[in-house]
């Protein structure tokens, strides 16, 4: 795209907008009302350095929904077909939101604060006005509202290592999607092993944007020998771990079994949600169309910022929506809806670019 | 801002895309999850046209939340303390959404399409999950969802004209803040007189995505000698008019009377509205800020993304949150919070941009 954002104070800057700029930024975009770095070096020399170092990842888009209250968890229960009901606090857990039609409303991870407080880490869409509208609606007690908190991620083989330094050996404790309380500058933060790649690393949920530059700015003193780099989410490595992105991959007119969410769809147990009677309709019949991979024969592929058709034998049997070369693999890496059709594991198609038409296998993610 | 703006399928495309890069788009934001464009020959110069010719304006990201059903009338006044009762078919709101808090959720334009049928026509934030959320929790008979409808403005004085051209001559009986339905190549369209500047215009809501390029078209090879332009909301041209953005100059954590919508807040009608108790709550004492003009004496300001501090005697009283450089008024235009002891028309106060700083006088908007 050859046109220039402008940034007005209707898009939000975050508290490590400017160590991002200082870092050289060469792309944003904006989600949740929000700039989002979307490339350093460009995207392939992005995505090397992020499989084999460190980044910071400034991920303050993902704006928490603090959901408080003696109607707490019955409430983020209720948005989600995902049985919550026995996680411990310290948990961070991938859960769809459904509504009542069935329709897929952000796919946060939660974070279980306490028995009665919960941190909705939401992709794009203002999901703090749908629990509102819901509480609201149903009489709940419960308070619902976007705290001053903005996680800085960091990602890479040697992210382990970094965090460390900076928060202490505690913290390689951490389990796979957990948090814990670390000090930093007389502060506790908390601490997920989490992160939107597939290489490791841990997000740090800053409370405080006063310390947003004290907090980059430590990390990355300390990272120096480990080359540590500013990053952002890498479209080529998202795709090979199979990282869905709301908004692009999947939306509301989507329902759970199309993104693949079938081990988050607990209509089996005893608990309340919306999506009930919608999810059991779609569940007796299977759903139609399915995210599934594709690998593209090709060498080099264009941009594909609109979708593309995916056809066999002259018909259209789906459509690509995030997709890029990989350097590793050598050939094109897509995500797309397959129709039911042709949605097995190494059916072959054709997906339909601008100027060309590469044969591609349907398969499973992640790629890697 | 020297960043790029990269587009992927998470930020939508319109159906007026095409024509806006043909027409040399410079500059994009994003707005309700779609691309908006700012700029085409530089922001003066894009002002001096809107004054004097006629603009195409892709003005897509206007989503539309349409509610409709039994409860539909019930559910659109329940959002807004504005007094919707009494009003007909064909017209076009301005009616800010507070929730129970009394925070600002929107500040759309309502369409009234039948009396059980309405569309919402959002700034930027995701209302239609707000409606949904409350309907789904009240247990309302109504359906509400984003139809497939991308407004199409024209705006500047010679508006009026170019739309009679393609839509015929009733479009100039059309008053003010009134929609009717007229003939585009077979599909019957509603046009508004509404739009976001101060220079007159219609806002057409194409609700068949296919006809955007065919729409486009139609006007501009009807307006070649009316010197027809592609353009944008104009950050200059509505400060001068006083247009706030919803997300810049206010958000939900102000409430209806810091942004001056006194005239739309009805605390002593007879109907049913959510923020009724917080309201009446923050009616008895006064607000404490209001959104006022500030005329600021400077030859050059910079651009400002993120708020500038407003003082007086060393104690800050306000903040700009929209400024420009006004060519015809010769001064800079802002908009911003004004405290209590400052916000009274003619009190002189001083603006602190990053670089230095401004002497200014608070006034009333419009400015022009």
């Amino acid at each position: 795209m050859p046109a220039e954002i402008w940034v007005n104070n209707r898009v939000r800057s975050t508290p490590f907008t400017d160590r991002v700029e200082a870092a050289g930024v060469q792309a944003y975009s904006v989600y949740n009302h929000m700039l989002i770095p979307l490339s350093f070096r460009g995207l392939v020399d992005d995505y090397r350095h992020l499989k084999q170092h460190v980044q910071l990842w400034d991920v303050s888009v993902q704006r928490q929904v603090e959901v408080r209250g003696p109607d707490a968890a019955w409430l983020v229960q209720y948005m989600t077909p995902r049985d919550i009901s026995a996680a411990t606090v310290g948990r961070c857990l991938y859960t769809p939101l459904v509504d009542a039609a069935g329709g897929v409303v952000n796919d946060p991870v939660v974070l279980k604060l306490a028995e009665d407080r919960f941190w909705i880490s939401v992709g794009d869409s203002d999901v703090v006005l749908w629990a509102d509208g819901l509480a609201t609606g149903l009489g709940l007690d419960v308070e619902v509202f976007e705290p001053d908190v903005s996680p800085l991620a960091v990602q890479g083989p040697k992210s382990e290592d970094l965090v460390a330094r900076v928060f202490g050996e505690g913290v390689r404790d951490v389990k796979f999607f957990r948090f814990a309380e670390f000090d930093f500058q007389g502060r506790s933060l908390r601490v997920a092993r989490t992160g939107w790649s597939k290489q490791g690393g841990f997000e740090i949920y800053l409370d405080d944007s006063s310390l947003g530059g004290a907090l980059w700015d430590a990390l990355w003193d300390a990272g120096e020998d480990l080359d540590v780099g500013a990053g952002c989410p890498n479209l080529i490595e998202r795709i090979e771990g199979g990282l869905l992105s709301y908004g692009g991959d999947m939306s509301r007119a989507n329902n759970p079994f199309e993104c693949g969410f079938d081990a988050f769809i607990h209509l089996d147990r005893q608990i309340e949600f919306l999506a009930r009677p919608a999810l059991e309709a779609i569940a007796e019949e299977g759903p139609e169309r399915r995210i599934m991979g594709l690998r593209i024969e090709a060498d080099d592929l264009p941009f594909c910022p609109r979708g593309w058709p995916v056809v066999a034998d002259g018909v259209r049997v789906g459509e690509v929506s995030s997709v890029a070369m990989s350097p590793d693999l050598g050939c094109g890496v897509a995500m797309g809806m397959m129709e039911r059709s042709h949605w097995d594991a190494g059916t072959i198609v054709l997906v339909e670019t601008p100027d060309s038409a590469h044969t591609a296998s349907v398969c499973t993610v992640p790629f890697v």
